[in-house]
């Protein structure tokens, strides 16, 4: 019985959290003693989901060697997405769906990872693979992970095999999924009660593209009026980070959940870049992103592309 | 339909060989065009189990953007053990059980290692999972594999899995399990037709250990007098190698496959180095390695301890 503190990325998501509670209910059913952690506040869309499935909120870490020798990884390999003192540990298992990049080990490990549109349905998949039953509320919690990720599969980064597993997750939890689907994406785009703060850095990671170091949030929204109206707050927020961290670049992606597509707020040091990219202009820091939903599919690569250039 | 190549690491030994070619027929059966290649002759032991089970050998490349735009990797991630232009392609697969190092992408891939003694047991599983039979001379060649890596489920690197993979195997290719295994050792451990070249360098690997370059090579063998009385030819080519690359260190392991121990030839900067790694004495470029039968679970971690301190 090995122990183990399993965990996401940075500014978790609702597939990071729900990934994080299935992969450690996974490892306790092999027999060892694991518990999911998360690298920040849990609020917005994940909390949502915790709440309608009746789970307690992980606890909020920074570091991990100074609980546990042994971590596993779900939705992130990245060491600057990951705990601080990732290089102190050893990372036993990775289950992604996203690059690798900058992951190195010293010892050989279990790493699961597939081009698929969320870490849950890969877990649903090892589920299957080891027998192991679902239970009820961790295939919701699993369902909503695959509806966010996937805008529920309307992202181009769903595959059949997403769907597929949606359906089989809902039976499970005994939910309707289109339903529930709709749901769900409206409460998370409810921004209410989010600071400006809490929308510009709740999604936001860092990519090092060559060697520039750009940021890139998403927030999903139905709608774009409220969030223009506090485009301001978010602009002040997005420059104070980016002097802070020492940004190249700061793009916010804000997606219409309903309508597929997508606005984007830029600041940072040659904006005319992320004109190339896109193929856009960029006025009053806002651009269009049409068609955009996926910041992993159709915003990172473009972006690669002209700083790889 | 994508048009793949599928290769192992340089030096190619007979998991690696095994395993291109096996996972050439699963991506083939998936649909797609793919050809298992090598990155070097191949020689000793992989030839047997080619002969044996009727295999055309896989040509030799060097590199792959020549050829295609995609491709597939098994038994290794590192770069530095793969085709001259890994950054040229994109590699859309990987299934190996070593750690990793080095190893980036800039797009989402299936990348599939577990920590157990064969790439070729982690694709027995993937045929399972898929639902694609294992024809009689790939279940060979695999089993093929799993004897050589697991020294016949003799080095720790062996997990129950191997075992139980292994006895499957051997009834799909309807071979005795051990007496095919020792016919298979026996034959890889015969250096008649060798040359001192072929020896030092058929299966010898690079390592960065923090930044001294390593290279490591392990031949198996029956009983140590015939390969001592080569032993001024090994050296002489390890210490040609050690100045063509600028190695810090080439260390030969030489591995009694029946007795499950090794003598290791040394040469390099500092070899006091390698005298406090197993805690013995280096006498004449000859150190003792009592119990020693894993390159990666008994030669490289020591290393990589005394050279990180």
């Amino acid at each position: 019985m090995t122990k183990y503190l399993v965990f996401g990325h940075k500014n978790p998501d609702t597939d990071t959290i729900a990934s994080a509670l299935t992969f450690a209910y996974f490892l306790n059913q092999e027999g060892h003693e694991a518990e999911a952690v998360a690298l920040g506040e849990i609020t917005g869309e994940p909390a949502f989901a915790l709440d309608k499935f009746g789970f307690d909120y992980p606890r909020v870490i920074e570091t991990a060697a100074n609980e546990v020798v042994h971590v596993a990884l779900v939705d992130h390999n990245e060491p600057q997405q990951s705990v601080d003192d990732l290089d102190q540990v050893q990372v036993d298992y990775v289950i992604d769906h996203h690059r690798i990049s900058g992951f190195n080990t010293s010892q050989p490990l279990f790493y699961r990872a597939e081009p698929i549109g969320c870490t849950a349905s890969i877990l649903y998949k090892l589920f299957k693979e080891y027998g192991h039953e679902i239970p009820q509320n961790y295939a919701g919690i699993m369902l909503s992970a695959i509806i966010s990720d996937t805008l529920l599969f309307k992202s181009p980064t769903t595959t059949d095999q997403d769907k597929a597993i949606g359906q089989e997750l809902a039976k499970i939890a005994q939910v309707d999924l289109e339903a529930y689907g709709l749901e769900f994406l409206k409460a998370g785009a409810d921004l209410s009660k989010q600071t400006d703060e809490d929308i510009v850095e709740g999604d936001a990671k860092t990519f090092i593209l060559k060697d520039q170091h750009v940021r890139i949030g998403q927030v999903n929204i139905i709608g774009f009026d409220e969030i223009l109206s506090r485009k301001q707050g978010l602009l002040a927020v997005m420059e104070a980070k980016r002097q802070e961290l020492d940004l190249d670049l700061y793009l916010m992606v804000l997606t219409d959940v309903l309508e597929s597509t997508s606005l984007g707020l830029a600041i940072g040091r040659d904006l005319s870049l992320v004109e190339e990219a896109f193929d856009t202009k960029i006025e009053d820091q806002v651009l269009e992103l049409a068609g955009v939903v996926s910041r992993k599919k159709q915003v990172v690569p473009p972006l690669t592309a002209v700083y790889n250039r």
